[in-house]
C-alpha cells in the first residue's frame, strides 16, 4: 500500500468523474494563490509544461501561460494550424512526441470528442484538458464555480441557468457536472436546434423568462455559422429570443450574477451595456481563471 | 499634491503629444542601456508583458521581446491570425481580457486607425504603441532619432527627407512630430498618389533631387499592391522615379545617412548595393531598436 | 597562431563537411547531457537563441526549444507564415535583422536549397541547420547515430538501409555522410521516382527484400502529394511495395532496429502495430534529439 499520489489524480480531464472534495480543494487552493501578492512564486521551476492547442484559443492559452509562469514553470507553446493536425491519430502522435522529449505536463485543447480519455491512458505525464470538442472544459467550470462561490459564499441551492447553444457547449457540460455535486440547481434554456437531448435527464429546459429568475445567468457563446439554416438566421433574431438585452437585464434581481465564458458576441448573446454593467462578472471570470489554473498546474506537478 | 508617476506618463501612444524633454530622456536612457555589457539586467523580473500583435510583424515583435527579456520581464506573445481579430471591438475585448489576467504592460500593434487612444483610456496598465494603422509608430521614430543623434551629435538643424508612401506611413508621421520638436527640418518627397494632404501644413514636399541634398535620406517601404492601378505599376517604375538607386546614391554627400525602417524591398526603394553600403544605417537602426525599447519598457514598468 | 574556437566550428550547417572526430565529440557530449538528472543546467544563461523556422516544424522547433531551455538560454521563436518569407533574399534579410538585434545564435530551417552556406558566411553568430531544403538535417542524423550507437555500441560495419523518398530527403543525405565516416554500410531502397541519381556513386540501391536484412531499417516519410501522378498513386500502393508492414516486420532479425524521423504516416511507411513494437526506436529517437541538441547548442555558445 502506497500513499504516493496517483498520476491519474494529477491529470484533469473533466469534472464529471472527480469528487466534490477534489473540486473543493482546487477552489480552496485557487483562493490561496489569488491572495498572494508576489507575482511569481517558482514552485514549479525546472518543470516543463507544453501548451498543446490543436484548436486555437489565444485567451485560454494565455491564461494557462500566465498561471504556469507565475509558478515558475518552463513553458513551451504549440498551436496547430487550423488546417493540419486535427485527427485523433495525429494528435496522439504529437503528444507522444512531446512526451518523449521530456515534458512534465501537457495542457491540451482539441476539436475531436472522445479521444482525450484514451490519450490520457497512454501518456505518462499529467494532462490538463483545456477544452475537448463538445465534451468538457473543466478549468472554465472551475473558475465559474470559484466566481460564484466568491460572491454567494456557497454553491448549495444556487439556481444557475445556462442559456444558449447547450448542444455544442463543453462549458455547459462541465458546469452541469460540477455544480450538481455541490447541490446547485442547474437549468438549461435553448432553442430546440441548440438543445442537447442526452442532457435532458440531468437538468430541465426552462423558458427565457424563468431563466431570468436565477441567481446566476450564464450566457453561452453562439456560433451563428453553425445554425445558418435554422430558425435563428441572424444575430438579431437570436438576440431577440435568447439574448440578455438591456430590457431583460433590467428585470433581473440586483443580486443575480451575469456570466459568460467569453469571447462575447456583443449585442448578440449580451448587449454591450450589460457586458460592462455592475452585475456582469465576465472580467472577474477571466481574472479568476489564473489562480484556478495555478491550482490545477500545482496539483499536476507539485512534488 | 503627489509626485507619483502618472500612468499616462508610462504609456507611449505616440510622439505627437509628448514633450521634447521626455523624448530626450528616453534617448539618453537608451544610450545607457546600449552601453551595458551584461546582456540581461533583470530590473523587470516578475513583471508580465504581453506583446499583442493584431497585425503581424515578426521584426518589431522580436525587437520588443529582446528588450523585455534583457530586462528580465516575463513575456507572453499574442499574434492574431490575419483573418480574425481586427475590428476595434474585438481588439478592445482581447486587451481587456489580457489585462484581467494580470499583465503589467501591453505592447500593441494593430491595423485600425484611431482606436488606440480610447483603448488606453479604458485599460489600466501602460500600453506601448508598436504601430497603429497610419497613425504613429513611436518606437521606430525614437530609434531613428537615436541613430541620427549618434552620428550627428545633435538633431537641431538637421535636414531630413522622408521619401515614399507618406500617406500610409506611421513611421513618417512619428518622425515628423518628433524631429520638429528638436528643430530638425523635415521634408517629404512622394508621388501624388502617396502624398498625405493633411501633412502639407507641417512639412514641404520637395523633388527627389532636392531630397538627395539632405543630411538624412529616409526611404519608406512601398506596398506596391496598394497602388496597382496608379501610375506606379511596377517596382521598376517606382525605382526609376523614387528609388535610391546606385546612381542617385553616388550623388549623396559622403556625410549623408541612408535610413529605412525595414523590411526593404531591395531594388525597389533602395538598390541592393546601397543597402549594404557604408552610408546605409539600416542595420544600425535595427540594433538601436533594442536599447530604445528597453528604455521604453523601463519607463513603463520600473517601480 | 591562436587557440580560440573558430566561429565556423561553432556553426553546424551539415555533416558532410565536418570530421568524424567532431561528430563523435557531439555524440559523447549528448551522452553526458542525457545522464544529467537536473532538468535545467543553465550554462547558457543570458544567451539569446532565435529559432527561425522559415518552414514550419513544430516537433523540431520544440526539441530545440527544450534543449535550449534546459541549458538556461533565452529563447525567441520565429515561424514564417507559409505564404510569406520563403525566398532566399527575404531569409537573408530576416536573419541579418535578428542578428542586428543581438541574438547569440540562430537555429534555422528553410525550404530553399543551397543558400545556407552563403548565409553562414555573412552572419557573424553561429547558425545551426534545422533542415534546409533537400540538402541536410544534421541534428536529425546526429540523433539517429546516437540512437544506433546506444544500441549497438559502435557504428563500424553496421548495415543501414534507408527506404523511401531518398530524392527529397535531407535526413537520408545527412545520415549517409555521417554514417560513412564511421564505416557503416549505407544502402538505399526507393522506387525510381524517389531515387536520387547523384547519390548512386555513394551508396547502392537495393531491393526491399535485401533492405530487410539490415541492422537498421530507416523508413522515410513519404509526401504522397509530390508523387500523385507517378506509379504510387495511393498510400496503399506505396505500403504494398515499400511499407514496413507487419508481414515484412515479422521477417526482420530480432536485433534489427526500426527507425523513422517522424512524423510517420501510419499504415503507409510503417504499419501501426510496428510503430509501437519493441523493435521500433521512433520514440527513442525523439527523446535522444534533446540531448543531441543540447550538445549542439553548447558547442555553439559555450564560452
Amino acid at each position: 500500500m502506497t500513499t504516493a499520489i496517483n498520476l491519474k489524480d494529477r491529470s484533469l480531464l473533466g469534472l464529471k468523474d472527480i469528487s466534490r472534495n477534489e473540486i473543493e480543494s482546487i477552489l480552496d487552493r485557487a483562493a490561496y494563490w489569488e491572495a498572494q501578492t508576489e507575482k511569481v512564486i517558482p514552485i514549479l521551476s525546472s518543470q516543463f509544461v507544453a501548451n498543446m492547442f490543436f484548436e486555437n484559443s489565444t485567451r485560454t492559452r494565455f491564461s494557462f501561460e500566465m498561471a504556469e509562469k507565475r509558478l515558475g514553470a518552463e513553458v513551451l507553446n504549440f498551436a496547430a494550424a487550423a488546417s493540419s493536425v486535427e485527427k485523433g491519430e495525429s494528435i496522439y502522435d504529437t503528444v507522444r512526441t512531446l512526451e518523449s522529449m521530456g515534458i512534465d505536463a501537457g495542457v491540451i485543447r482539441m476539436k475531436p470528442d472522445g479521444i482525450l480519455q484514451n490519450l490520457a491512458e497512454t501518456i505518462k505525464v499529467p494532462l490538463i484538458n483545456a477544452g475537448d470538442g463538445n465534451n468538457e472544459h473543466p478549468t472554465q467550470a472551475l473558475l465559474d464555480l470559484y466566481t460564484m462561490r466568491k460572491k454567494f459564499g456557497e454553491l448549495r441551492g444556487l439556481k444557475v441557468s445556462i442559456i444558449g447553444d447547450i448542444r455544442h457547449s463543453r462549458v455547459a457540460r462541465s458546469n452541469l457536472w460540477a455544480l450538481q455535486k455541490f447541490g446547485a440547481q442547474v437549468s438549461f434554456c435553448a432553442p430546440e436546434s441548440m438543445a442537447a437531448p442526452e442532457l435532458e435527464q440531468h437538468a430541465p429546459y426552462i423558458s427565457m423568462d424563468e431563466a431570468l429568475q436565477s441567481d446566476v445567468v450564464m450566457m453561452l457563446r453562439v456560433q451563428l455559422e453553425r445554425h445558418a439554416t435554422g430558425i435563428l438566421k441572424s444575430g438579431n433574431e437570436y438576440r431577440e429570443q435568447y439574448g440578455l438585452t438591456e430590457a431583460r437585464a433590467s428585470k433581473l434581481s440586483k443580486n443575480t450574477m451575469i456570466m459568460h465564458p467569453a469571447p462575447v458576441n456583443r449585442n448578440v448573446e449580451i448587449d454591450d451595456a450589460v457586458v460592462e454593467s455592475a452585475q456582469s462578472f465576465i472580467f472577474s471570470q477571466m481574472s479568476n481563471g489564473v489562480p484556478i489554473r495555478m491550482a490545477v498546474m500545482e496539483r499536476a506537478l507539485r512534488k
